[in-house]
């Protein structure tokens, strides 16, 4: 059961006219509730060739580490949101390089992007969602205690580009059945 | 006013506890609707150097010409979105190349991704959202006929790249105030 956002009627889920899928269509007012991907958005914060990574201090993953990232917010540009993010979650300033990777995660219904980025100063500290945050020699990545697979990707592609000296974009998918078969 | 979409009751747009901006937070069963951006996907189709577009046979913007692409659903990716909306809005099948640009609109809570697209075949016919579709030498593109911002900024930038012979990823953003400017 669910209802209209607009008039708080139940609402029928059914294929509204000139569409081709089921959507939260209301009986009374017409209103359609549509359901779309969000954006995670975030950066690979680097400071004098280390990664900073945060430990997190909230669910989901509680105890693992991760890049900062969290959900793109209305009235913000990717790239602002993903700055915003680090700032939040490590209390570093930091600045975009470029877009590093573009993971769609079909079975979450999620985009997550992340940004490399340079942290102007050696300035980071422990917050709500962080417990620990921490620079990385890029052998030392926590690959065990990773809290994500979209971060786990990201950093693949990112040490591999840091061997071949340059960074490329990567537009990749994270399938459910792959994650599984990896178990 | 705002009603809650798990059980109806009216909403609060209140900042949860530890969260920064106001959500809809529902008093009765403490469901929160969260609203974020959502995205646009679609191609710049090209068959044999030429360009595909559509003109609009639905508002916004009908008569005008733009490039296929719609809102990106559930269960897919960014890709598979921008190959589904070239088929609904041209009929034609395409191959996704690459990720070329990503235009943040922070003003209506969108961000716009287009992806450089090959037609398998010389294949395509006006439909239901579309009632004209038609290829398009570069030198020909109607650019005072443009649907959207997005679309005359996504060309603008691949005709620079063709001219240049290197297609690279843009990331940019759509800033209402200089949209106002321009006029």
């Amino acid at each position: 059961m669910r209802y209209c956002s607009k008039c708080g009627n139940t609402v029928d889920m059914i294929i509204p006219k000139g569409d081709n899928r089921p959507r939260a269509v209301c009986p009374k007012c017409e209103n359609i509730d549509y359901d779309n991907p969000r954006i995670i958005t975030g950066t690979i914060p680097l400071y004098e060739g280390k990664l900073l990574l945060c430990r997190r201090n909230i669910e989901p993953r509680i105890g693992f580490w991760t890049l900062p990232a969290g959900f793109m917010e209305n009235q913000e540009s990717t790239a602002e949101g993903a700055l915003r993010e680090t700032l939040e979650e490590s209390g570093s300033k930091a600045k975009c390089l470029q877009l590093f990777s573009i993971l769609s995660i079909p079975h979450i219904n999620q985009v997550h992007m992340f940004y490399l980025a340079e942290l102007e100063r050696d300035d980071f500290h422990p917050t709500e969602e962080s417990s620990e945050v921490a620079l990385f020699e890029l052998d030392d990545i926590p690959w065990d205690e990773l809290a994500f697979s979209s971060v786990e990707k990201t950093l693949k592609f990112f040490v591999d580009d840091h061997k071949k000296g340059r960074y490329s974009l990567h537009d990749d998918n994270i399938i459910l059945d792959q994650l599984c078969s990896k178990k």
